[in-house]
C-alpha cells in the first residue's frame, strides 16, 4: 500500500534530516526536497566563520550535494526551485505551472531575516546572512576593499560576523537597539562580559539606539544612528529571524502571533478546525511552546530542526510520537569567548510572570593553581525552588554546562538538588567544587 | 549553651571544608584541627602535574598556611601531630600522653596507598603518592639524575605519574594486575584508548599481570613481572586507596567490609548498637552507599569529601540533613587526554545484578569542518530504561558532559528522555548533534 512520495519544502537543517530520518526507517518511499536556496545541507550558524577565516571556505560548510543523497539516499533534491504555491485540498504543491503530487507534506522553510522599514534598506551593500548566497556576497565584499562596517542587531549572526569584520582589521561598528548585547539570550549584566571583549577587539559598540537610516546614493555610504552618522562601505542587517511562513498562510494553513507554523504536539499543521493529517511543519517557520513559560514562541535553532525533523519522520512512517515544549538551549562564540543560555531569561520570565530568584558565580574552569584556566561566570534563574533559566559566559566548558543544566531543567531539578548534585574533578579539568554548584549556593542564600 | 570544642581529625579535602564551613555558620566555637601531615589545604590530585612540571611548585598546590586559618578564620590547625587514640566514653582525643576533649569530633583521616605484600616493598626508591612529602621525595628521586621508572598501578594517580615520568624523559613502565588501564572507571573497550595513548607516548604498558618482586639490595634494582624483570632507579605504588579507618577500629567505631567507617545517613558513626551523636566521619575513610547497586563502597575523591564535609558542619551546627548515595563522578587527565566516569561500570554493574544495555558513539567535539575539534568516545549503560553509567574519553568536553549524567543519572533520567533531551550547537563549540544523544540514539537500538 503505498502512501504517496513525501515532498518536503526547504533543505536546510529540518529538511534534510526529515528525509534521511525517513530513508532509514523506509528504504523504498518516494522522497523529493524542494529548496529555493542554492546549496543544501549545511548549517548557516557556520557562515561567519567562513568570513573570520577559520572555515577556509563555503564549500567546507556543506555536508553534501544532492548527488551525494540521489546515490546514496535514493532522496530527491531539487535545488533553486520555487514552491509557488500549496493546495492541500488536492494534495499537491505548485511550482509555477508544474504539480507536484505528494502523499505527505513537510514544510521546512525555515526562517527570514527581519528587516525594519528603515530609509535605505534597499541600498546596495547592505547584507543579510541567512544562505550561503548571503555569505558569498558578504565575503566579496570585504575582499573588495571595505574599511568600514556597520552591523545592525547583536544577535548570534550579528555578533559573531562583528567579530570576522574586526578580526579583518575593519572599522566595526556594532548597533543594537535594545539596551545590550545578546539581548535574548542575556541579562544585562552577563551581557556587559561580551561588550567589553568586542571593546577590547576595538569594536564600536552602541547600545539601546536604533539605525534610522542608511544613507547612500546607488550604494551604502553611512548608516545614521542617534544624532550620528557612521560611515560605512557596507552594512549587515541581522535584527533577528522570522518564520518564514507565507506559503503556509497562502494556503490556509494557521499561524500565531509571532507568525509561526502553528501545530499540534505531533506537528501538524492546523487548518480550518482541524490539523491536516498529512501536512507537517519543523524547523524555524514552525511555532513551538516554551518549557517554562508554557506560551507559544519560536526556536530558529538547528538543533531544535533536527529534533523536529525526526519526530515528524517518525509520523510520517506511521508512529505516533510528540514534540515537547522546548528549553532552547543555545551557544554564540564571540572570537573565543562563548555565551550560552537555556530556558528563559530574566526578562522572559518576568514575561511570563515570574520573579525569577538568582544565584551567580565568578570561577574557574580549572584548579586556581593549574595554568590556563578561564574565568567563567555563571547565572542561574529559579522559579520557586524550580531551575528555570541558566546563562553561562566563558572561554572554556560553556557547551556541557548548557546542556548539563538543560537536562536540569527538564527533569524538574530543584535548586537544593542542584547544589547537592555530584561533579567530577580533577586540576586540569575544573574546581573542586563546580562554579555550577556556586552559583546554585549563592541562589540559595538570595532565596533564604 | 556552649557545645564545646569541635576538633576535627585530618586537614585534608574533608577536614578542612568541615572547619570552614562551620565557621561560616557560627563565629564563636572553638575548632581545632589536628593533622600528621606537614601541609594542610592541598588536593594530592595535584602532585602528578607537579612532577610533570605543569604545576610549577608544590607550594602552588596549597591553598592556605594554618597561620591563615587562623587568622582570618579562627581556626586551629595542628600540624605534624599525630591522634594516638579516641575516647568516645569521655569525649577526648589523645596525642600521645596529651589529652583533648570535645564537644562533636569529626573523623577525616582520608586513605592510606594499599601496598600488596610483595618482596622488596619496603626498599629504597619505593614511593606512594599520597602527600606533599611523598611528592617532593618522587621529584627528589626524579632530578636525581634516574633513568628508568615502575609505576605499579593504573589508577588515577598511577596514570597521571606515568605521564609525568615519560614526559621527563624517563623509560616508563606501567604495571596494572588487572585486564585494564584505570579498571575502576573505564571498560575494557574504552580503556584502550588511554592504552594507546600511553603506548604512542612510549611507556612500556603491562596489563593483565602482577608484579611478584622489588629486587635490590639495599635501594630499587628492577620490578619482577611475570617472566621479566624490568631495570627500575624507583618504584611508584599505587595500588589502590583504603580507607584509614585504623583509629576508629582502634576506638570501638564499626567499619565495613572495606574497611570504611559505617556511618548512618546524617554521618554519624556507628559503635555498638547505636550511632554517636557527636562523632562523625567524613571522607576517603567513610564508607558510602552506591547510588546504583545500593551497596556499601568507598567514593576515595575529594568532591565526595567536600560534599561530605557540608553535611557534616550543618550537622554540627543543629541542623539535622542526610548524604545521598553516591555516584562518584570523577576524571583522569592523561596528558591531553581527559578520561572521565559516573555511575556504575559494565562490570560493577554486574557485581550489583545487572546487566546493562550499552549505546556508544564516537563523534567530534566541534562541527566536522572546524577545526580543532577532538575526537570523543562516549559509553552508556542503561539498566532497564534508567541511565545508570557513563564514560567520556577526549581531549575536551569530558568533564562538563559527565557532569550532565551525573545530573541525569541522579534525577533518574530515561533513555527515550535523554534522546529527547535538547543540547546547544554552535559550530566552535559542539556538533548540531551531541556525541552523548548519538550514544543514547546507538543504545535504543541496542535495547530494542
Amino acid at each position: 500500500m503505498s502512501k504517496g512520495k513525501v515532498v518536503i519544502i526547504g533543505g536546510g537543517a529540518a529538511g534534510i534530516p526529515i528525509a534521511s530520518n525517513i530513508r532509514s526507517k523506509d528504504k523504498d518511499r518516494e522522497i523529493c526536497i524542494i529548496s529555493k536556496d542554492t546549496y543544501c545541507s549545511y548549517s548557516p550558524c557556520a557562515i561567519p566563520f567562513v568570513l573570520e577565516g577559520v572555515i577556509k571556505s563555503f564549500d567546507d560548510m556543506v555536508m553534501h550535494t544532492p548527488e551525494y543523497y540521489k546515490e546514496e539516499r535514493n532522496i530527491d533534491i531539487r535545488l533553486n526551485t520555487v514552491v509557488t504555491s500549496i493546495d492541500t485540498d488536492n494534495k499537491k504543491v505548485h511550482i509555477g505551472s508544474e504539480e507536484v503530487e505528494y502523499g505527505d507534506l513537510a514544510i521546512a522553510t525555515g526562517g527570514i531575516c527581519f528587516t525594519p522599514p528603515i530609509e535605505g534598506r534597499s541600498l546596495k551593500g547592505v547584507y543579510r546572512i541567512m544562505h550561503i548566497s548571503d555569505g558569498m556576497a558578504v565575503k566579496e565584499a570585504m575582499d573588495a576593499g571595505a574599511k568600514e562596517v556597520v552591523v545592525i542587531g547583536a544577535g548570534a549572526i550579528g555578533m559573531e560576523s562583528t567579530v570576522a569584520f574586526a578580526e579583518a582589521g575593519l572599522k566595526t561598528t556594532l548597533v543594537e537597539a535594545l539596551p545590550c548585547l545578546l539581548p535574548l539570550i542575556l541579562d544585562s549584566d552577563m551581557s556587559e562580559i561580551v561588550t567589553k571583549k568586542l571593546v577590547d577587539m576595538g569594536v564600536n559598540v552602541i547600545t539601546g539606539k536604533s539605525a534610522t537610516s542608511i544613507n547612500g546614493t546607488d550604494k551604502v555610504e553611512s548608516v545614521t544612528v542617534g544624532d550620528k552618522n557612521i560611515p560605512a562601505d557596507f552594512v549587515i542587517m541581522c535584527v533577528g529571524v522570522r518564520p518564514n511562513s507565507k506559503l503556509a498562510v497562502e494556503a490556509g494553513i494557521e499561524v500565531g502571533a509571532r507568525g509561526g507554523i502553528m501545530t499540534d504536539t505531533t506537528l501538524h499543521v492546523k487548518k480550518g478546525r482541524g490539523y491536516l493529517q498529512d501536512v507537517y511543519s519543523a524547523g524555524d517557520c514552525t511555532e513551538v511552546v516554551c518549557g517554562i513559560t508554557h506560551r507559544p514562541t519560536g526556536s530558529p535553532l538547528g538543533t531544535t530542526a533536527v529534533r523536529q525533523s525526526k519526530i515528524v519522520a517518525r509520523n510520517i512512517c506511521g508512529e505516533k510520537v510528540t514534540f515537547p515544549p522546548v528549553l532552547s538551549p543555545n551557544i554564540c562564540c564571540v572570537d573565543d569567548l562563548h555565551c550560552g543560555q537555556v530556558g528563559v531569561t530574566t526578562h522572559a520570565a518576568r514575561m511570563g510572570g515570574i520573579e525569577p530568584v538568582i544565584g551567580k558565580s565568578r570561577a574557574f574552569t580549572r584548579a586556581r593553581y593549574y595554568p590556563g584556566g578561564k574565568v567563567i561566570d555563571i547565572k542561574l534563574l529559579f522559579g520557586g525552588e524550580k531551575l528555570i533559566g541558566a546563562q553561562v559566559v566563558s572561554k572554556e566548558g560553556v557547551k556541557e554546562r548548557i546542556d548539563s543544566l538543560s537536562f536540569a531543567i527538564k527533569l524538574g531539578m530543584t535548586l537544593d538538588e542542584l547544589i547537592e548534585a555530584e561533579t567530577c574533578y580533577a586540576p586540569p579539568a575544573s574546581m573542586v567544587v563546580d562554579p555550577v554548584t556556586i552559583a546554585a549556593e549563592n541562589a540559595k542564600k538570595n532565596m533564604a
